[in-house]
């Protein structure tokens, strides 16, 4: 059984795992995002074929995550930087190192620390509800379907069904 | 040339990909976040065949991501759950929806939307600072080494210093 391609499925995270969805692609971002913007620096620091570093960089530029300015010409180089759109995808970036920092980095302490300049503490990113501004718990969201829902999966309009019921029942008995 | 094993490298977001690095474990952690968490269902919404999706919530559960508890004897049948460290995984699934509804479906409106049961209204989870609790933008985070710090890595020591640099600098003027 084949799966629907990624780009076709109606839904977010898959959206984004078309976007992103190797190991590599995630790891370049970060380079980027760190200040390695050339190809000869993300190729030695990653270890990547310079034929599959070509390539993931020609995708992100393709889908508007990354964009080059040369630095030299005679032969023309450049440095890769992120748009706005991928500039945004530094959240998903985030998410994962506060993941490894708690789950796997836990006793000998994370890679790399983040001083956040406004504040100016040692920080790491949480997640936050954009109404209440509250750090959230993943338990306290309910899924509810959008204005571009599918109603033919039928898995999914059963969970969601099954979520608000258990939710009324609990809001009913309170 | 091959790639460092993403399991040995200094990274959080390398060993976060190590656990979740294809396309089809968020997707899985995604069906089991909404609530369909049973194997043929899972199977039915992602159209995934029998094997790779026992494959892949082994190693869930082998990365002590996912937890299963019979929910049937004779034959016996399991519902999978998140365990607290999968449970956690939820915020970098809410960190690709949020990029998702934000630029793939900017213009017919999102699939799914999020109730914040403590606020009630619909939100998007957004990136905030665990110390002030302000909106983090990606610009504002400066990367330093950490107690785990790799200082063999040519290339983002190079990064980080410069970054450094580029911040001293801009403070000094201002």
């Amino acid at each position: 059984m084949t799966r629907m391609p990624l780009d076709d499925m109606n839904c977010s995270i898959a959206r984004t795992l078309d976007v992103i969805g190797d190991a590599w692609t995630p790891l370049i971002l970060r380079d980027i995002a760190i200040g390695i913007t050339r190809f000869d620096a993300i190729q030695r620091d990653l270890g990547i074929s310079r034929k599959v570093l070509s390539e993931r960089l020609g995708s992100l530029i393709e889908h508007g995550v990354l964009q080059r300015v040369p630095y030299q010409t005679k032969p023309v180089r450049y440095d890769y930087y992120a748009t706005e759109k991928g500039a945004d995808l530094g959240f998903v970036l985030l998410a994962m190192q506060t993941w490894g920092n708690r789950w796997i980095f836990d006793e000998q302490g994370p890679p790399l620390l983040l001083r956040h300049e406004p504040c100016g503490a040692t920080i790491e990113a949480v997640t936050a509800c954009s109404n209440c501004g509250e750090q959230l718990s993943v338990g306290d969201l309910t899924p509810l379907p959008g204005p571009s829902f599918d109603p033919d999966s039928p898995e999914v309009s059963a969970a969601l069904e099954r979520r608000e019921a258990a939710f009324s029942a609990a809001r009913g008995s309170s």
